[in-house]
């Protein structure tokens, strides 16, 4: 598709008639940071409304879909866990429904991988609870677990070099051994500036193991045959929003279903359009809060001041 | 040069005669780990004696040359700190005489690199000090600091998040910041097993910063042109002595200089022959020790027994 095939969504309610599911990403959609976008609460509202169904597909591994429903609550929004796909709980599902794991997994990352992998009843090591360093002398000596099936490799705000060592020792030596990460974005925007993302720990691992890791989180084919399968999507009939090229784009186009970029976060009309873009959406809107028809618009204006 | 083209070091003295420096390489071509090989002290001391320079080059960037020197003398060798060329010494020397670093430095490694930037006066932040991760809220708020102009990576078994996050904001805002590497070793052997090595701290900051840093330590044809010019030497009349094909061997033909390869280490003699091997030394011979003359050998065993 050329660039200037790329087309902006002018006919809204007929957009909308297109699709039964909105797999929705949330950072520069729905929120940017800290603050909700307008009209977010109105458009979730009405596409709930109108029977859309909705799910919130984030590539944040920290926080586990529990977590993550009081993240939707902090900004007055209510959805229920199952409605969040995280790339932490695709790994879990990934593990348990796909690998049909068995043995334990050692974690290079924080709470919200280990407790989806505990929500799904998957054994873990190292995480949070490998916090604390070891010496050099004790790291010389650790011994392969040979309860260690897999690897599972995320965002790790604590991570330290027995975290690396433990699972360089398993990935080098045992090539059975499983390696999953949940997603490798180099950076993620924080309040003040970017910070190291997950694909920093991901190249880590991968730099000291000489393997490459299976990465489940957007824009994995994975992590989208994973969500059709497990919810039942017909893909004639649904649709990714996303604000970013390379990870939700990319990720709706990796399954073969409708794409729709917003301008509100990273990509600029100038980066979408540019001839060196080699990601081309299906459609384009400057804001997800453009969705809000003018009907729903009175009829919400009406119901939120009663 | 194809692989039969490889020469066996038949004529000793021949081949002695044919150079006044020998670089070369310590862990797999004098000792193994913690023991020394055979006749390694005998040969060093016939090769002094018969007036050659020795010079011992080490990707081993945790240890400064005061601390190399005493790694020699637990195995009963005397050398000079000058005698040693570690990649940290080296990372000082570039910035010092090659780039005409005047800023600080912002370390992630070990007390090998700042006690070598101390030792040439370069100021620096990071490293040692940055031990104790920051948490996420203040993270998030760490500011340009303008003192920085390079980033320095080495071997960090006390790696963490701060150190990371750090290095990627001065690298990623800053592109005239120098990111220099002591070297990319993915792994290094310990009394146990494989540990990740600094080129796993160098994936890392690599990865979240977007940039590639510039490797200093061997095969970097930047080292071996720093050796070459900062102690003289005549290239037609300097060997590179090392165990590895990867670095060692392919330092030297970096460099233009000869190679001779020793079957104690890394590298076997079907590695060395096999057609897939693409990195040819001119010479090999089975050890170290093998350079050991016949009449320096009946010398040096009167001497001993005197």
């Amino acid at each position: 598709m050329k660039s200037n095939q790329v087309q902006k969504v002018s006919d809204v309610p007929k957009f909308l008639d297109s699709f039964d599911t909105f797999l929705l990403d949330c950072d520069g959609v729905l929120w940017r940071g800290s603050t909700l976008l307008p009209h977010t609460k109105e458009v979730l509202q009405q596409l709930r409304s109108m029977g859309k169904r909705l799910l919130f597909v984030t590539n944040n591994s920290t926080k586990s879909r529990e977590d993550y429903k009081k993240v939707f609550a902090k900004f007055g929004i209510e959805v229920s866990a199952d409605e969040v796909i995280s790339s932490s709980s695709a790994v879990a599902h990934y593990l348990k429904d796909e690998a049909h794991f068995t043995k334990t997994a050692y974690v290079v990352g924080e709470a919200g991988i280990t407790r989806e992998l505990d929500a799904l009843g998957i054994s873990w090591i190292g995480g949070v609870d490998h916090k604390e360093n070891m010496t050099m002398q004790e790291l010389e000596h650790i011994e392969l677990d040979p309860r260690i099936g897999a690897v599972v490799v995320g965002l790790d705000t604590n991570i330290n070099y027995r975290k690396v060592a433990y699972a360089q020792l398993h990935l080098r030596n045992r090539p059975e051994t499983l390696f999953l990460a949940t997603n490798a974005d180099s950076t993620f925007p924080s309040a003040g500036h970017m910070l190291p993302g997950s694909g920093t720990m991901v190249a880590m691992v991968e730099a000291c193991s000489g393997r490459k890791a299976l990465v489940i989180g957007k824009p994995s084919k994975t992590l989208i045959d994973l969500v059709v399968h497990q919810y039942g999507l017909d893909k004639e009939r649904t649709c990714m929003v996303g604000d970013r090229l390379n990870t939700d784009i990319q990720f709706g186009l990796n399954g073969g279903i409708s794409t729709l970029l917003v301008l509100t976060g990273v990509t600029t009309e100038e980066e979408l359009m540019s001839p060196d873009n080699p990601t081309h959406p299906h459609h384009y809107i400057p804001a997800f809060g453009d969705l809000l028809l003018a009907s729903s618009s009175s009829h919400l204006l009406l119901r939120n001041t009663t």
